[in-house]
């Protein structure tokens, strides 16, 4: 048997204390799986006095968690502090600068600086490896840099964050508003107590872009998304998603176009049958389209301290086996200049539903506006009569373009029978 | 850039001629990925004269694909023949003797002599990879094997023959009898025109065989399967299927249970909201549980030229790239034995379909039998009166043992007011 592989693990919090029992827990199996054995000599955490439940005595502690990759016994840094700067940051510039393989779960990093440190990673010939960054104990990171390795990618999508799946998943079987399901995702600890990052589309942002430069082979552009969160998505619109045939989720979809590649990230309506309409609550899924291997679809846990730990352990057992891919899929060299194609040039169908007041001539005006923007209806829904009061009117779509639905969206909120904001979902045959 | 890889192909079938295109199609982009090209320099088929669709100009041709191995130009051997003896298993065996990395889509070669496969490929050091074997162009292998090593597999099941799935979604669909799709199939190509081997379980059992070593690193055992197929599933079961909440799948399915392991392919009721429910036609699914990562599933296309060689593709480059695992996920030493539990210990709920003549105590008759057996009854459907002629009884039974439920199905079937022989489906709640 090889010598053990020596580890330095930068953050306990629920991951890091995932990691260190999951090595501890199956070690003969991991070890007959990668060859060698794993031992973790030094970690780095905020507060030595927290109780994480995991046995930490006979570890080395760094108060500077970047002093782990100094750490001349450390041969592998495992980061999972999280955050696109400071120690995070610095660590993993430093370990991949001396030499030593990083694994991270760290989306943030990745996908604002993860050009840097692939030509960094690949200047010392090191792993950067990250399969805990997306999706979880899904190995879509794999699945896409290696199983679809022959293929040319045409499509990524998925349901990227659980927090915002669980919201919508409970809005739905409830029948609550947002504000009321979140507050009860936080009591349960599925949000966080500040949720910005989740519900605004911001975490399910950085899955994309990491897995938009993987498939595409181009520069991480987390700046060309397009980002949208669940904050609006109302009840009412889930209800009628519903009756129409759809579910709502937050989707992260790229996708190479004519002229470049659209990235975004948005509440989108999916016919029920689609795979990813029925993967509800903390799931996650992540779609991919290949020229070779046409559609696949993958499953599971996208949080959570076991399934990002099976995903470190994956990226530790690939190094501890000398199995070594490029950061981004190919080398920096070859990756091609992101190539954003604007959200206004987007085209698909779309969800629009007004509250108008119930008086004679409010459709007309409304699809006057439709007509004059050259947007064709596909079907419309009017439910109940309340003469006088603001009554749910729905329309869907046929495919135009974004540029022009905007437009009309802004000349149908000014009309003065139509009482509060519209709801515009846009409409995904995934 | 280094120089090229040279390859061997054995077999120029759909998947051989597919693998060809795509190494041709997308070579700029395998090469990138790969870290240096592939160059096919030799090929052997049955038929030399065959228009395959891909030009084989300039490739040396070997009337026995054994010769593959002895050539010296050849670096990386692609056996794309089948079948689990002659020339493949003398190509395979040949190759590896001579150091050569196998790449093989062969499942039935790997399901009955993967053990002797591995320790040859573990003596000479190289690798045998399989990827195309199981599950089309889903990395299913590779997700088990490196995706989820972190993991204790305490289940891994799919569906995994697609033209199963295809009759049975088409008899779903169409309402129409397993023979007349079954012949449709066979004019569009979805199945043999001797179907026997997918029909009666036997491809989808060597794929599970396959699963289940690597998923709990124990010897291949494919005499330890229990295998079934859908040759008797009927229209009116998998309507009252439906009517039930149920989807009729074959599944192949091993899962470790007490005292080893227990392997099984036959048809199975999942409720329509499983994961695997929804995956139809002529896609393929793998579900895997893991004490760490939990429930994953992967879905897309189980066969056919690009998936298959989707799956090729990525095997050769991780040969390419110096990526090798152990052929069974652990080395040929640490393999545990195959420890299979019979059958008649498994434990699960049936549904049993009877014709019976509609006259008094019939149904007295029926559960009097289930109730000496020790079987109790979730549920009864009795639909339609026809006073002395056969109308279906359906019965759902909570959990009992097959031997049991064997048992009981043998006295019922002789009672007399039973008029043919009953259906009997396992109800799996995947």
């Amino acid at each position: 048997m090889n010598k053990p592989l020596k580890l330095g693990v930068a953050g306990l919090g629920t991951v890091g204390a995932g990691v260190l029992s999951l090595l501890r827990d199956n070690a003969s199996l991991i070890t007959a799986r990668a060859g060698r054995s794993f031992e973790v000599v030094a970690v780095s955490a905020r507060d030595r006095t927290r109780d994480r439940g995991v046995d930490l005595s006979g570890l080395r502690w760094h108060e500077d968690a970047v002093a782990l990759a100094a750490d001349p016994e450390v041969e592998v840094v495992v980061e999972l502090m999280g955050g696109s700067e400071g120690p995070a940051r610095q660590l993993v510039e430093a370990a991949l600068a001396a030499g030593k393989p990083v694994v991270t779960a760290n989306k943030a990093l990745l996908a604002t600086h993860g050009g840097a440190l692939a030509k960094l990673a690949e200047a010392k010939g090191v792993a950067l490896a990250y399969e805990a960054a997306v999706a979880g104990g899904i190995p879509a990171i794999k699945a896409l840099r290696e199983g679809l390795a022959g293929n040319r990618i045409s499509r990524v999508a998925g349901i990227l964050n659980g927090t915002c799946n669980y919201i919508l998943t409970e809005m739905r079987l409830k029948g609550l508003p947002f504000a009321e399901v979140l507050a009860e995702a936080q009591r349960l600890g599925y949000a966080e107590a500040d949720p910005a990052f989740d519900i605004e589309g911001v975490d399910a942002a950085h899955k994309l872009a990491i897995l938009a430069a993987l498939a595409f082979g181009q520069q991480v552009d987390l700046a060309a998304l397009h980002i949208e969160g669940i904050t609006n998505i109302s009840a009412l619109d889930i209800a009628l998603a519903g009756e129409l045939g759809y579910r709502i989720k937050l989707l992260g979809i790229a996708s190479r176009e004519e002229g470049g590649v659209t990235a975004r990230v948005h509440p989108c309506m999916v016919p029920v049958s689609s795979p990813v309409a029925s993967v509800d609550g903390v799931f996650n899924a992540v779609l991919a389209e290949g020229d070779a291997v046409g559609r696949i679809v993958l499953q599971g846990r996208g949080a959570g301290a076991g399934p990002t730990a099976s995903a470190v352990v994956a990226d530790l057992v690939d190094i501890a086996r000398g199995c070594q891919s490029p950061v981004w899929g190919v080398g920096t060299e070859a990756l091609a200049p992101s190539t954003p194609v604007p959200m206004e040039r987007h085209r698909g169908a779309y969800y629009l539903r007004l509250m108008v007041l119930d008086q004679p001539g409010v459709i007309a005006d409304v699809t006057g506006v439709l007509r004059d923007m050259s947007i064709s209806l596909e079907s419309m829904l009017q439910r109940g009569r309340a003469p006088g009061e603001a009554v749910p009117v729905v329309m869907v779509t046929h495919e135009c373009e974004e540029a022009q639905m905007q437009a009309a969206l802004k000349r149908i909120a000014e009309l003065s029978s139509v009482v509060e904001q519209p709801a515009l979902i846009r409409i995904e045959t995934l």
